[in-house]
């Protein structure tokens, strides 16, 4: 291994036999897959077989850095994982901030890969090239912040921890894996929790002390205080307002769920939800990942009534969504109740959401009833019952047990007609954007390979007076729009393979004027090569191919990259949206991407990316 | 029974027995099911169960008349069948024109019960009261045009025969009866041909003498002027190119499938097979059912060439856009010949051209290939591979088997990605009106108890210059409108249910000026009844709600009140079309038709309806 910005090593854990090793990153790989989702997509390609069972043994656990993390570059301190995923079943990735990754990264590694269950609950414990195994007996059962706190005890006060909560021991299919607790951050997305929890694995502490070694730190001094007056007045919103400063926005463009994604207009409940409502009255202070100059992050007290509670990390613009409006409820200190409760137990808050919100619905209609829900009133708007079920889907107990199977598999269960009103792409929940309000995200949606995915091509944000040099117009005109959107969405999914692999904040693309070229000085400079922008585009294509051909051999086609019936044949009354032409774009995509009429990719094209 | 308009019998026959019986038809069932379908669902929901296998003994196949067949009132000598159906297996009817429902019934009966299954090869002959079961074994085998013509040499040239070729004994899902043999006309949806098939029964032969005694003689002599008068100018686009007179028209306004229903636009094959083409190049001489004063019946000869043969009934509009556009096949012999197979085989010309577009979609994407053909080049445009499969199905021979199951089946069995191009709605594939073109058409194929039906709601005619008063506002303008248009379709199906229980042609809306007020009053004069607009519309809404109340039995509800994704999420280019807004629609339909949010009909509308 030659190339700087990486340790040269990826770690082995099994925990059926309880052995591990080292394994040499090889130069080819780390400059055709760079890192995080590209490096985990290619171990999980090659080590499993379309059988795996996601909760079995055999399914790995990938936790992957890249070539920035751990260097003084911005919002870079980040780390990806990737799995076979419980609730869709095919390929999951999940990327997550904090610290967690530059200081795994620090104990030697570009990689761990988790195979195996262990007979009783343990942690993984790597401080530095140490490893150890150990008992998390008395672990098993505690909510994500009280582990985390326990794991500082026992370890230093320096570690960093990912751990998973009840619903991940629960094997809740939306788990999620928390990082550093109360103020943390979550690999959010496709159920890895319940992953872990399926190893019997509680968590992985780290202690990391080795540095990154770079290519060039003049330029890389330099070209940080370049992008530092970039990023001095771009990302205001998101300073004062954190990631919900846009929700009412949304909600007056229809880019917004309400009541299960039927309704078209929520003002005045929009108004309550709001970044800059909960900034004047919940805030109590900001906080950031490692690296990050934006402090997205919102500290809340809920004070006074039911709700008040300590001080923890408030709901983002995709909780308030799914747990607010989605379920008519405009009860902002339930909302953020709700959040410390999805945090405490490890779950997905987007999935949580679009879940009660299907309950709700299927409440409404009868197909559930008091005795199902064991006498909670499942009414829209009922922000207390939203609690309770976040409650019982951690816990698993009484209807918490089916929802906790996700919408897919829930609507399957229930049956009756709630196929109709059951809101998933290839199984997982959409976030807070809806594609009848921009026809990219209805392909982005569609072709994500984990489903309905907002951060797999994140275009919705740059068709509203954003834009990214090369490839956003930023024009909201174009929303609607057929023509040029596949290539697109084709580009940006080839830039977001880059940006998950490197890994980086994508919020690093609000900055003032950003363009994607010092993303590629910072790779060159970190590792001394000398990619041009095709080549970076391209790598990111082969990537994203790569995540594409697992799903493939799982029999994933065009009919897969579809949408909820919903979003293709409800048009929302009140706000300005449209059904999206699907098929047409798909089309064109299709041909961008090289992929057959059936969303294979062709010989030709995988010859091409030297797949 | 009092009731005049009918003949107060319905005759039973076993065939496993090979006994049969006659029942009384009384009042009550006659003024709340009137005849046809209406009441052949009445029979069928009471007389099945949920489990019926469409193709064992216990299925029914129900032939019925209504009161004002076997009358001199306009354009009504057809007769209607209900059963299970074997390609959907959901609710069956298809209406049949010609003159065998009056001769039916001149035997002196409203309806025909056929249960169980015959050992060997039989047929029924009806000659007034007496009843026989005759040996067909001489028979079977043999096609619809011979058939009819040994059975008319067996039984006299009086008689009228409903019979099936070879399609409904090799029971191809999608066979139909045939009456009259060459130039006839067809029970053509749904199947019932292998229903008849099942049970071993070629043929049912009548031979009626008795007369319909009416109320009111003097009114409906006069009545029938008056009518006379309006349809003297009304229908003559009808009169001069047939039903397929508006083929090039429905091309140009996105209301025509085209190459499985993906391409918008096709000017030039769409001229080639217009009506008007047709009548200047094939045409010799026209044909009409009992009773008619249009003469929409094409006898046309291919003159010259391969295909030149005896001369036989010509295409219909819908033959011509699934056998002809949808396969992007404008060679018209080719059509002709291959409209004459559907016919001798005896299969529906809908479903036959939908499966054969698709398995030529399936082959140019590669999931079908040489060996699955034998050799065959099915590619678009391909006449004489048109009419290859259609020998082929209708011997399920080679691919033929595997097409005679209908789209979803094959889908299903091709797998791949092939539901994203298998066009049919609860099993049901679409005739050549696209519900992108219309939103009425949009919500009638989804609603449509038997699938996706054209005639059920029959609206795509009324949004382009044509009106019925009180019902279709006749503008074009409307049919991407989406308020108002539940209520349309709503009203519209009700209409039609009564429309298929009298039962009249639907073609004598095409008279001049007409009104619904007409049929009510041949109602009355026939019956002497006094049923006023209110009544005669919900005498259709309980019909409607009778078969729909059979289908929620079976487990449909609103997820099943869908369109393919095709229709869903393609936008056709070059062509004015939009994707509908279906559920919005839907949910608006439901509130009309006093149903649930899931499409159940409520206690209430029940008891309101007597049901």
């Amino acid at each position: 291994m030659k190339a700087k910005g990486y340790m040269g090593k990826i770690l082995r854990v099994d925990l059926g036999s309880g052995k591990f090793d080292e394994e040499e990153l090889t130069d080819k790989t780390a400059e055709d897959f760079i890192g995080g989702c590209g490096l985990g997509a290619k171990i999980l390609y090659e080590e499993t077989d379309a059988g795996t069972d996601p909760l079995g043994p055999d399914n790995l656990l990938i936790f992957a850095a890249g070539p920035v993390n751990g260097t003084k570059a911005f919002n870079s301190d980040r780390f990806d994982t990737v799995s076979k995923s419980p609730l869709t079943g095919i390929f999951a990735e999940s990327n997550c901030g904090g610290y967690w990754g530059a200081n795994f990264k620090k104990c030697g590694y570009d990689a761990l890969v988790i195979r195996g269950r262990a007979d009783t609950p343990v942690y993984i414990f790597i401080d530095d090239e140490q490893v150890l195994i150990k008992n998390a007996g008395h672990l098993w059962g505690r909510d994500t912040f009280e582990t985390t706190a326990v794991l500082k005890v026992e370890n230093g006060g320096s570690v960093r921890v990912a751990v998973i909560g009840q619903a991940g021991e629960n094997l809740v299919r939306y788990a999620n894996i928390i990082s550093d607790g109360k103020h943390g951050r979550a690999t959010g997305r496709c159920g890895l929790g319940a992953v872990m929890g399926s190893k019997n694995l509680k968590a992985v502490v780290v202690n990391g002390s080795r540095s990154v070694e770079i290519a060039d730190e003049g330029r890389m001094t330099e070209l940080t205080k370049k992008i530092a007056v970039m990023m001095e007045d771009g990302p205001e919103g998101l300073r004062s307002g954190g990631t919900a400063v846009g929700l009412d926005y949304c909600e007056s463009v229809g880019n917004h769920p309400i009541k299960n994604w039927y309704q078209g207009s929520w003002p005045d409940g929009a108004k309550k939800l709001t970044g800059l409502t909960m900034a004047a009255t919940k805030l109590v202070k900001k906080y950031h990942c490692g690296r990050c100059v934006i402090n997205c992050g919102r500290v809340v007290k809920a004070v006074g009534g039911p709700y008040d509670g300590e001080e923890i990390a408030g709901p983002e613009y995709e909780t308030l969504s799914l747990l607010g409006s989605n379920c008519l409820n405009d009860d902002l200190d339930s909302i953020i109740k709700a959040n410390e409760l999805c945090n405490r137990y490890g779950m997905d808050t987007i999935s949580t959401g679009n879940c009660i919100g299907f309950a709700m619905e299927a409440y409404e209609r009868g197909l559930l009833g008091k005795s199902d829900t064991d006498g909670l009133e499942l009414v829209w708007g009922n922000g207390q019952a939203v609690i309770e079920m976040v409650e019982r889907i951690g816990q698993r107990k009484g209807i918490g047990k089916l929802l906790g199977e996700g919408v897919k598999r829930a609507s399957r269960e229930i049956g009756g007609g709630s196929q109709e009103f059951a809101i998933e792409v290839k199984g997982l929940e959409p976030p807070g954007h809806d594609p009848r309000a921009h026809f990219t995200v209805a392909l982005g949606y569609a072709t994500s390979c984990r489903g309905a995915c907002h951060l797999s091509a994140f275009t919705h944000d740059f068709e509203g007076g954003l834009s990214i040099k090369d490839l956003g117009s930023g024009e909201l005109k174009e929303r609607f729009q057929t023509d040029g959107r596949a290539e697109n969405v084709y580009r940006m999914q080839n830039l977001m393979s880059m940006f998950d692999s490197l890994t980086f904040c994508k919020f690093i693309l609000f900055g003032s004027g950003i363009a994607v070229q010092p993303l590629i000085d910072y790779l060159n400079c970190v590792t001394g090569w000398d990619i041009d922008h095709k080549a970076f585009f391209e790598t990111g294509e082969r990537i994203f191919n790569l995540k594409r051909l697992y799903n493939t051999r799982l029999g994933i086609t065009r009919k897969d990259d579809t949408l909820p019936l919903r979003m293709l044949n409800h048009r929302k009354k009140g706000a300005p949206n449209e059904l999206p032409p699907l098929n047409l774009m798909l089309s064109e995509y299709y041909e961008y991407r090289g992929w057959d009429e059936f969303g294979v990719p062709t010989p030709e094209k995988l010859k091409e990316l030297g797949l």
